[in-house]
């Protein structure tokens, strides 16, 4: 069963046109994902390095190929968008990639121009943009580049460069992560990101920070924000310290009650029937 | 590839003879239970809520048997002790329970003695417990015994009654879940935890509370207390958080990093290899 399509609901790519950037939260199993739905999130993304660190796999090594797809057919009954972490999209064949992004059915999808920790030639990224955006003309292309992220050539004008080269082969937005708010090497300072928000003529996605708030991104040019793995580090490093709490001597802090989250499981399973 | 056995390392029984109850974190993927390995617990259940959720699928209701072979099985190369929250062995067939149970490569299980809210036979469940114990006598057979948890027969005399006929049957623990230290209906009065440790000839196991340190649990009689699914459900309290702050207008909360985290899944990349 697939969720119903409602009129009331605006589409993904308006989400992107809001008076705030869209805050994209990140899901790695089901259950974040409810917990995500019913907070409120209109939209819901899938991490790459949750969904790999889930099943014990480095994230960016194309192991959440399959995962991945399986969370994102899981989350199809969900009155959400979902746009799913793709990685490089899981294969050097533009046509490969294309297949496997229409068979997720998602809103969007984020596919990455690195491997290894390496840029890639952006003439293969633009090829798969091209793929997916004639298999699969609604889903939005969110175009990653990782200048900054790992380093290499990461100035606005670099960026930019890449940046267009996917606009022109369909790309839906532009996703450039990094240390945003960071005016040190690798990070995205305030002025970097205006100069890239201005450059490029699609919706500007960076990941949270703890230097600016969500507003004053906006103020910036940014039209989305995705929390990335946060959300899901934060989650295992609030499970350990439930347990190291009391091994210290201390009591169980309070969590959403049992019945409450089997509830939520429950009324998913049975919207899954 | 599997961890060598150690002489250093303490056997998992001998775990619940130390000076403090076992204080056993509950993990419900591989990174929950890296995590938890690296905070230096020596020994790690997994939860069936966590498993189930993760997946989309309600506790206790049969769905997580393929989910939790497959988690502990990618958790044997860990310098830890696994046990396994099989909830009812997923099965009404000793033979069947007892073969799954083999299989697993644990140290331990939890083996419940409900199904659907409703008590089972006891009768039964010894059955399931001779079989374990035939097929796989070195597996620390925790049986649970949940008059407590679903407040049916939750007396101490009652559980007695049934924990008798399990430990006869070869259970090497009895797990009594409840709210421990909460005196209402449903709850584990102290009271009632001393008459239930006393009565017991093996290790009694309980869950977690905010009433009761571990050094307190412990003076009552208790050898091993359980997070059971607080250390999920606080992850997906978590995450939520880091969400809604940044929604509401706050910035990004600190966690532990993308690089050490991703460098912790690559170590056990190396040695799942």
């Amino acid at each position: 069963m697939t969720a119903e399509p409602s009129d009331a609901r605006p589409g993904f790519a308006e989400l992107h046109r809001g008076p705030l950037p869209l805050l994209l939260p990140n899901a790695w199993d089901v259950s974040s994902a409810l917990a995500f739905t019913e907070a409120g999130f209109p939209a819901v993304g899938t991490t790459s390095f949750g969904v790999n660190a889930a099943h014990g796999t480095p994230d960016a090594g194309g192991a959440s190929r399959e995962t991945t797809r399986d969370l994102v057919h899981a989350l199809r009954v969900l009155p959400v968008h979902v746009t799913a972490d793709v990685e490089d999209g899981f294969s050097d064949d533009a046509g490969e990639v294309a297949a496997y992004v229409a068979e997720l059915g998602v809103a969007g999808v984020n596919l990455e121009d690195s491997q290894s920790g390496r840029l890639v030639d952006p003439g293969v990224v633009a090829g798969k943009i091209r793929a997916i955006k004639a298999a699969a003309p609604g889903v939005f292309v969110n175009a990653r580049v990782d200048t900054y992220w790992f380093g290499i050539d990461a100035t606005p004008e670099r960026t930019l460069e890449r940046a267009k080269v996917y606009v022109e082969a369909g790309a839906d937005g532009v996703f450039v992560p990094g240390r945003t708010g960071a005016p040190d090497a690798g990070g995205l300072p305030p002025e970097a990101l205006e100069k890239l928000a201005a450059g490029v003529p699609v919706p500007l996605n960076v990941l949270v920070t703890a230097l600016l708030t969500l507003s004053e991104l906006g103020e910036l040019g940014v039209r989305r924000v995705s929390t990335g793995s946060l959300p899901y580090r934060a989650a295992i490093d609030a499970a350990v310290a439930v347990a190291t709490t009391i091994r210290d001597g201390g009591v169980a802090p309070a969590a959403t009650g049992y019945a409450q989250a089997q509830q939520r499981l429950e009324e998913y399973a049975a919207r899954s029937r």
